[in-house]
């Protein structure tokens, strides 16, 4: 493990900087907006750049003449979490943090390239994979931010002795390399280790829980750490939630109704077979907006990461769909596994 | 003042049932389904009533044959705040606990009369309104919960000698006598003392802040107490709000998505006039949305409640468009007041 603790910031752009910059493609934005001659343009960004907005919006008025913005004041998590309402009252849709999920000609998708540069957490990360000589064969993923470096990680790996396994995945997934929150395609390599290079470890415990026999080493170049992705907390309280649903008579079967994060089929499905079922339809899935229901269990079809990262915090238990047929005896509890979201919409 | 405490269940529906009773006119709703030959119905109820949700929609899978209900989990405060998007994916959509802000086909709104009789605390409540030989003139306003007994009241307080004003208000207003949380238009009538019948304090303390001349009396028959509208904590806080705000260079203009809570040219006009204030939409409007933006203070054109009883909640000042012009110095302090919403959508 490194030596290092979070929050040290040697030999990163963090420590140069104290924040991170981000290229939010201004050029290509006015481009866009001066060739559909815009009117009306929305500017949606994830939570933790809202409080860019002003300055971005501000940037964007400067470049551009008797054009309205609108920002978003939706939450926003990914590229699934599109605000539908704004896209369809603007003439530009400006999506800023995530790669497209799905082409549109009204959608102009900025991933937010980071500065940071990954090399120096890469080199500390050696100590976690295999020796090449050993184990030569290695996955490597990342999420959008870093996916303008992702070749030159791979060459820096293969340089290094490894043989670099990579994988686009399926159309949830815009890059080669690329994982998501929810779809850990990228990573269906032949390879007992995965480097995730990228910050924080919401991804990386996901790709563990979806391929639980891979070693999965994070290089966080932000934070500036390396550690090895350890699901068990989260495994526990999958069985726990499981074990506590199998006690329930009635179930409230949540059909998220965010572009990218319907499951009809499933929910509609589950609730034509159980009769203490039912089916609730909302955007934003969250403890406060079930605690009026009256149920006994609920079962989550839309984003996973709901359900296995917010689950405890839910007054009741909170299944994904694979997790609500073992609750009610239909699988095995053995065949529990990490729920994820293929395709698009 | 009424010597009985909040709580005190003598002599109400409260003390013989413990819980109120609603009527959810599920014949009227059958005959609809029948009707339109409905395949998918919506459900959408208020926040205090969505533990219903799942009895109501079992009594009417009983009554009904090969229907899909749908229960929408997103919030609801108002007949403001429909689920557009569930109604536009259903053949009937039920909202219950509202009366019809704007007629529509596919709509059915329940409003769900509650069982409690309000006669007991009416008597009460005589101790706080003049004597009818001093003054006759009272107002008489309610909710849509108790709407069914208006006529009664009306009465009981002729009988009693008093002359009672009552006013439709307009046509966001369903009812003659009926208030909404942001609008009392039915207040506005030719007497110094108006009598609310109804539970809690959320209508009657708009009313007073709406109407600050007069004598705002609550006879509250669901909590069994007779007290007096006093607006002074709220007074208190909005001009806290608005005199933070005067220091404030950059403005979150907040544009409710809301099909009821939308004004757009309020929010459209505030930004064009000022450089450092920007557009953002939303459907619900909390503070745990606006906290990752960085501005100084905030205006919100949607639903006034949320900026008079939230308004603390908020990390910045949140201010109503009319507390918005005397922060930026367009209008003086004592124009300020009670924001309300006229007309439908």
């Amino acid at each position: 493990m490194s030596q290092r603790s979070e929050g040290d910031l040697t030999n990163t752009g963090m420590s140069l900087k104290h924040d991170r910059e981000w290229d939010y493609e201004l050029d290509r934005i006015v481009e866009a907006v001066e060739e559909r001659d815009a009117e009306k343009v929305g500017l949606q960004f994830p939570e933790g750049l809202k409080r860019r907005a002003p300055a971005v919006a501000d940037d964007l008025r400067e470049l551009t003449d008797g054009v309205r913005y609108l920002i978003s004041g939706q939450p926003c998590y990914g590229a699934c979490d599109l605000d539908t309402y704004l896209m369809r009252r603007c003439d530009v849709f400006v999506h800023f943090g995530h790669s497209p999920m799905k082409e549109s000609d009204k959608i102009i998708y900025v991933p937010l390239f980071s500065n940071v540069d990954p090399f120096p957490i890469m080199e500390d990360s050696l100590e976690e994979l295999a020796d090449p000589d050993d184990d030569p064969d290695v996955g490597l993923v990342t999420t959008a931010q870093h996916m303008n470096l992702f070749e030159e990680m791979y060459d820096w790996l293969e340089e290094r002795g490894f043989e670099v396994h990579t994988r686009r995945g399926d159309d949830r997934l815009t890059h080669e390399g690329q994982v998501l929150g929810c779809n850990y395609a990228s990573a269906d390599i032949d390879a007992d280790q995965v480097l995730y290079v990228g910050g924080g470890k919401f991804h990386p415990l996901g790709l563990a829980m979806e391929h639980p026999e891979k070693n999965v080493v994070i290089a966080d170049p932000v934070n500036n750490v390396v550690t090895i992705a350890d699901t068990e907390k989260f495994l526990k309280q999958r069985y726990g939630a499981v074990h506590r649903a199998m006690d329930a008579d009635t179930f409230g079967v949540i059909l998220c109704t965010k572009i990218g994060q319907g499951r009809f089929d499933t929910a509609e499905g589950i609730v034509e077979e159980n009769e203490n079922a039912h089916l609730i339809t909302m955007d934003e899935v969250t403890p406060d907006r079930l605690r009026n229901f009256d149920f006994d269990a609920f079962v989550n079809t839309g984003c996973p990461r709901i359900t296995t990262d917010d689950g405890p915090r839910f007054h009741k238990p909170m299944l994904t769909p694979g997790e609500y047929e073992i609750a009610v005896g239909n699988e095995p509890l053995e065949d529990l596994e990490f729920d994820t979201f293929h395709g698009t919409w």
